[in-house]
């Protein structure tokens, strides 16, 4: 290894703790075993991590990009890959098309259907709008552009309907309500539409939702702050390394910034500190007592997904031994 | 050109309107010509626009990470690099000190004079806290910290101290204000350290900072939604090409989100339309009349900095035409 200890890390560095990573997966499966799971890797964009999945025996993900699909099937786990997002564009169509992998696409309108069709896509799920302002049709719609894309020669598999407006939710009691009344309007547009397949959930819903045939989880492997409220049996397993670089008598700033977090869900934590703020490359942070330029801090990301897609590359630590480096090869378009 | 055109582009895609870019570069070298600017270029993180602005007259640039003085050296840009940041990394500094390239550091402790003699730095300035809470040492300890630099056998060109808590005022008086109290406490720092280099500003204290010898503008370059706010002679030059994947009743959605936008500043703008919220990949809006499942949309990032951060390059257009695809090279650490 180039760098054997954390401390030998050039800072700022993402790392994660292969310890919880393989707890988060372990306690994920057997809740979740099997096809049950259908993880989402836009959470890690990475395939060694996928590939860690795999061997616990979910040899079905979940994506939100073509490159993500591409990079999953070359990387020997397209068993079963859905794109879990509409795609219009007839270049990426045509290569997911004509990978060595099964791809299933969300269709949710006669343009994505017609998209689908036209560039040789076997296999879709009608996408359903089950409360989440985003893709998805009506359920009045869905049979209708169920028969449509059988009409088109697709094979039509279910049914697909994100409850994404509730996974976030900190109290389990609402969560769950909010998780039975998005999944009973899937339940009417799979009525409709046919298909072994109910595709649906989130890390904030695997052990709630209980109409999905599988869950699309993807932050339960590498965990966020914002996740960490709910109280989930999920440990945090990312963290941004960073120095300590300036010390005032207020106040410290350490040398990772908007520039290696996703800030969407707010600022990152800093066990045992107050975080001020960051800017481009720094966080300001107050502690008592206060560290020593030149110290590390560890920040925990408030939101995992867009974190991950900020990094070339992930640092794997048992304790302070650095044993592994992971490209996070999914991220782009 | 692998992609001819605009909506050849696939989306996400970073894009980069030329004539707003060089427009821009020729109001700033107006009022700062030559060595008055010293371009930062952690805006932009791009090796190409900074060539730009280079024949423009700016010959001396300013970074935040060692990546981009390296990156700048090896882009023959190297005449005179300032590191306005604070770095204890022995194997950075080590680098750095080896370029060929001239190169200078911020200091701003015992620590960090220490880690840049060791290295063989040869050239710092001494940061200035004045009044930003991030990097900088007290204006009483200036002058102890410049005779101890000199004493370790570096060369103290003068002081830095970014008024970064007053670049993003709204208002210009209150801005202009803010930049002179800010700045009467460099100079007092200035008076103890000596030296030819009072380094500050930004984009937002550009004409109005009149002590700095030269000023870290980055940002009026490319330009963000905050930026614009200022009624400044900058045109937003960069945006988020996007393709509407979804159309409801209420709202549509596009195929760029959080990993496409720096958004500690808040949404993104698409001009005519009114953003609901970001998530992963997707942006959703609503717009009269609502688009078109196919069509193109372009989001203007509220900060540009992180946003150009996320991408592995920026295809420039010329009116719809593609004429140029730039690498993002200096991102990263």
């Amino acid at each position: 290894m180039e760098f054997e200890n954390r401390n030998d890390l050039p800072t700022p560095a993402l790392v994660l703790d292969v310890e919880a990573l393989d707890a988060n997966l372990a306690a994920m499966s057997e809740v979740l075993p099997g096809d049950r799971l259908r993880p989402h890797v836009k959470a890690h964009k990475c395939t060694r991590i996928a590939a860690l999945q795999a061997v616990r025996g979910h040899r079905g993900f979940t994506c939100a990009t073509a490159r993500e699909v591409i990079g999953m099937a070359k990387a020997s786990l397209g068993d079963d890959l859905l794109l879990a997002n509409e795609i219009v564009d007839p270049r990426r169509l045509d290569a997911l098309a004509s990978l060595d992998a099964r791809v299933t696409v969300a269709v949710d309108s006669v343009e994505t259907i017609e998209a689908a069709a036209t560039a040789g896509i076997a296999e879709v799920l009608i996408d359903i709008d089950v409360g989440l302002p985003r893709c998805g049709c009506a359920v009045a719609e869905a049979g209708a552009l169920a028969d449509r894309a059988r009409q088109r020669g697709l094979s039509v598999r279910g049914v697909m309907g994100y409850e994404g407006h509730v996974v976030g939710l900190e109290d389990r009691v609402k969560r769950s309500e909010g998780c039975a009344t998005a999944m009973q309007i899937l339940a009417r547009a799979h009525a409709d539409v046919g298909g072994d397949v109910i595709s649906a959930g989130g890390t904030g819903t695997f052990d709630c939702n209980s109409l999905a045939t599988e869950i699309q989880a993807g932050s339960y492997a590498v965990m966020d702050t914002a996740y960490a409220k709910q109280g989930l049996p999920f440990r945090q397993a990312i963290a941004i390394e960073a120095t300590v670089i300036s010390v005032s008598k207020r106040h410290a700033v350490c040398d990772a910034g908007l520039k290696t977090l996703g800030m969407d869900h707010g600022d990152p934590r800093i066990p045992g500190a107050t975080v001020w703020y960051c800017s481009d490359e720094h966080t300001c942070f107050a502690a008592d007592p206060m560290p020593k330029v030149g110290n590390r801090v560890r920040l925990l990301p408030a939101h995992c997904d867009p974190t991950m897609a900020y990094h070339e590359r992930v640092f794997c630590l048992e304790g302070e031994r650095v044993v592994d480096v992971l490209e996070i090869d999914l991220r782009g378009w």
